[in-house]
């Protein structure tokens, strides 16, 4: 039995002219080095008809990619919705990625235009000789001649290209599953691997972030968006945003603690959401520069673990609640929020408030252990997170990459647990978890104890092979700068802190612990470089 | 380009597994006529799961109707949640009803159960033995052997069944568009007409519910469930709560002034939604009997329009906001939510909440005149309202009735006018607007204008065919006990308050306006009396 229900799409079409419309008096705010620059979502709307006109006019049809290689601001929401409402593809090109990743993801999409700030020209010219499917390159908020084209290939200025274009767009109907945005995942192996969001996948999650267990944006609030756009789609923000008629400020460039500040002093934004990096600058700074920041009715911190003593900071001394959160580019980002349930007060209510946050209904979850078995939901037992769900990816871009999926399930590579109500608490890396003797052993718990010692600045925990227990753990420690402490004086100081069975009997200390190129500790090369022998290790 | 997205089907099976474990410590509270009886989300998903292997065991299979004729209580959640979830269609029966109706609804839909409340035994007993597919009836919180059954008919007690069934199912995976449940509207003409709604539409109609710009439903929420299970399934509310853990307080049959006044008391509800009667009622039980309902964050009201005296009353008087909605069955039913927009405050925001509200993103709408012209969203031009999106109909079960649709649209059969920014205000039904010289005249308007004098205590406005202007309004007059006023008298009272083309000049005295069976003025019976001469008419 069929229900008779209309067999309508979800579509970025609809998003674009429902908020340009209906909410086309709200603002999004653009900060530069002279100020903000401001338009109304009824000005995007239209510059986003003359960018769908415009590419057009380049050749770009169907579902061809169109790159962004840009900060946040107000011509990238332009591109965000231009792109994908005309039946195209948006590819968020990080900024940050290692040359030949950004070659390879350019490549590997096809990109046939790219949008380029003028800030970031010289970043990508060095790159874009070796772009092969790149036929235009548009410069937004700079100057096009600054950007010396290889042969066969066109660079327009932006404002002048939209300008000569027609104000409205005959946005086509489009199937909801077909590919909306995609955006790379820079793994620490292999190359980068591409996530396709699909219309009814970003449609669904916007109304998620809108609702109230989630980031409860609507049109009174106006969220800082601090993410970037090239980084899993600002956790969503700008499609959410408009969908409900939220203003944005775009900090464009201006991501350190004093712009930050400058910004929340003139804009008196009410939501924003960032890493914790970002939050704990920005701390540091007005611990210094005391300012009110208490129009922020909410913060929500993602992409690593937040510190408590961060959250405390905030709430006690700020006004403001940090929200934290849980998500990765496969899942849209939206996977998991922390808000405590009604019952929980007081302390107990932090303790839900640390966590990485319950699941909403769109996402299922699960966790799994060595043997492929669902581990229970007790708070205590650990397994491989798993999840699924309509904004959750079940593949790569040309690569389906069996490794990352089971049974239709993502492998998120994240270890953790699950109380009886849902909330997760992530424990470890899947491939940084120490199996030692059937037992697992976080690794970040272990850094943690051992960072929390004085004498330490930073900790690396890595499994190393054993005969009887076929893994333990290895501790490479970088010592604060004129301090001293001995492997034995550490394993002391661990004794009352870590199970007797978890304790470290390898140490060895370095001038540095080696990062990845987002800045997390990097243990595929730690482990190459104690598999060489280039590790000094003592052993007890 | 096929996005990487997990091909995940929204169905409401997980939406119970959902509810009933990551919030199963979240109540549903039924009123019995000796206090409330509780009941925890976990042990709602257990009965669910037995309500399902009972049915199974009662030959319920595949799409098969399940029909309730019950009144808002736990059993009636557990039926919400079990049927869909089972793969069959939830059929709640409406026990207001014309007798000969709800025979032709069960008979159409082909009910093979029916689930019926013991108090409500004796008006169902009646019908049943006309229901020509029903196999089993199971009493719900009432004696199975107070229902004399015919032939044919085996009759459960509720309980009963339930208590030799597991308490788990194995619920199976179905396609987001099949039907879910299923709701008859009864219209003033022809037979009730049944919406289908799928897994889809509800879950996204959910979504919306607990949306920061529509109820902001979540799981600190106690939603006092009023408007009826049977009536547009109680707009959304069982779901939308059960999705995010709210719990919610069902009154049963408890729905007079004073045991909802005992029931806020005494579960202190934050959240409830009804008709415009229920809160007058309540009002003026509070305003002899006072209470303190603070408690309510926000209560929604629709069905028909909120009087902005109420509005005011409940805010003022008992610090309680009125939020005003439109919908009907057909839109699952959210359609506006009268949020007024952020830069508003004062007299401007209230102008904005006495709308019937703006259009959330997923609700698509135009205005469309008499020939079939969109006219302009400028606040000032009259069309008949159509809408389309994921979670409106686009047709009735086995009777597309192209009468009602419109290239995909569904055809409202309300007027009304819209902001620029998407706000809504109805002026009369479609069937009713007074077509005057190729103006249209709101029959409401004027009604409520004629009720506006003190000696009058109902007006009811229709159009009658002129030669020259095709047709004038006739106002029918139901005088208050004891009053005095001429036709004459009541065109003067008129002549300031109404534009002078729009002035009625056909009047006529009656001892009552004839009324539906939801206690709307039923014009067609009053045009009838006027075509059959019936009506002694003054004209001026």
């Amino acid at each position: 039995m069929l229900s008779t229900m209309q067999d309508d799409q979800l579509s970025l079409a609809d998003l674009l002219r429902h908020g340009s419309t209906l909410h086309s008096e709200s603002e999004v705010v653009t900060w530069t080095s002279s100020g903000p620059r401001r338009a109304t979502y009824g000005q995007v709307g239209k510059r986003a008809a003359q960018l769908a006109n415009a590419l057009r006019g380049l050749g770009v049809t169907g579902d061809q990619r169109v790159g962004t290689f840009m900060w946040n601001n107000a011509e990238h929401l332009e591109a965000y919705l231009a792109i994908p409402a005309m039946g195209a593809v948006l590819h968020t090109l990080n900024i940050r990625l290692f040359p030949e990743q950004l070659v390879f993801v350019a490549n590997h999409a096809e990109d046939h235009v790219v949008i380029v700030d003028g800030t970031l020209v010289p970043l990508f010219a060095k790159q874009l000789p070796q772009l092969k499917t790149v036929q235009h390159v548009i410069v937004a908020n700079g100057d096009p001649a600054s950007l010396e084209a290889p042969e066969g290939v066109q660079v327009h200025a932006y404002d002048e290209l939209l300008a000569a274009q027609p104000e409205t767009f005959d946005w086509p109907v489009v199937d909801e599953r077909s590919a909306a945005a995609m955006c790379y995942t820079s793994g620490t192996t292999g190359d980068p691997k591409g996530v396709v969001y699909s219309h009814r996948s970003i449609w669904l999650h916007s109304m998620q972030v809108c609702m109230s267990d989630s980031m409860r944006l609507d049109q009174s609030d106006k969220a800082l968006v601090i993410v970037p756009m090239f980084h899993a789609m600002s956790w969503g923000m700008p499609y959410a945003a408009f969908m409900v008629g939220a203003s944005m400020i775009m900090p464009d460039r201006f991501l350190q603690p004093e712009p930050i500040a400058q910004i929340l002093a003139a804009e008196r934004p009410t939501f924003a959401g960032a890493v914790p990096t970002i939050w704990q600058g920005l701390l540091q700074h007005l611990d210094a520069n005391p300012q009110d920041i208490s129009h922020l009715r909410e913060v929500v911190v993602g992409g690593s673990a937040a510190p408590p003593a961060m959250m405390h900071a905030f709430e006690e001394r700020y006004g403001v609640p940090i929200l934290h959160a849980w998500g990765m580019t496969e899942t849209s980002p939206l996977g998991s929020v922390a808000r405590p349930p009604a019952s929980a007060t007081g302390e107990e209510a932090w303790q839900y408030r640390y966590t990485q946050g319950r699941f909403p209904a769109s996402v299922r979850a699960r966790l799994i252990d060595d043997d492929g078995n669902e581990v229970p939901w007790d708070g205590e037992s650990v397994g491989e997170l798993e999840v699924r769900g309509p904004w959750i990816a079940g593949g790569y871009y040309g690569d389906a990459d069996p490794a990352k999926f089971h049974d239709g399930w993502l492998r998120t590579g994240d270890v953790g647990k699950i109380t009886p109500n849902g909330y997760l608490t992530l424990t470890d890396r899947a491939k940084d978890v120490i199996k030692s003797g059937g037992e697992w052993i976080s690794s970040v718990d272990l850094e943690n104890t051992v960072m929390s010692h004085p004498a330490v600045a930073e900790a690396a925990v890595i499994g190393v092979p054993d005969e009887k227990w076929d893994e333990r753990p290895l501790v490479a420690v970088v010592l604060r700068e004129g301090e001293q402490v001995s492997a034995d004086e550490l394993r002391t100081f661990l004794q009352d802190k870590v199970a007797k069975w978890q304790l470290p009997e390898h140490w060895t200390f370095v001038e540095e612990v080696p990062k990845t190129s987002v800045g997390k500790f990097d243990k595929k090369r730690l482990r190459a470089a104690h598999a060489e022998g280039k590790l000094d290790v003592a052993h007890f």
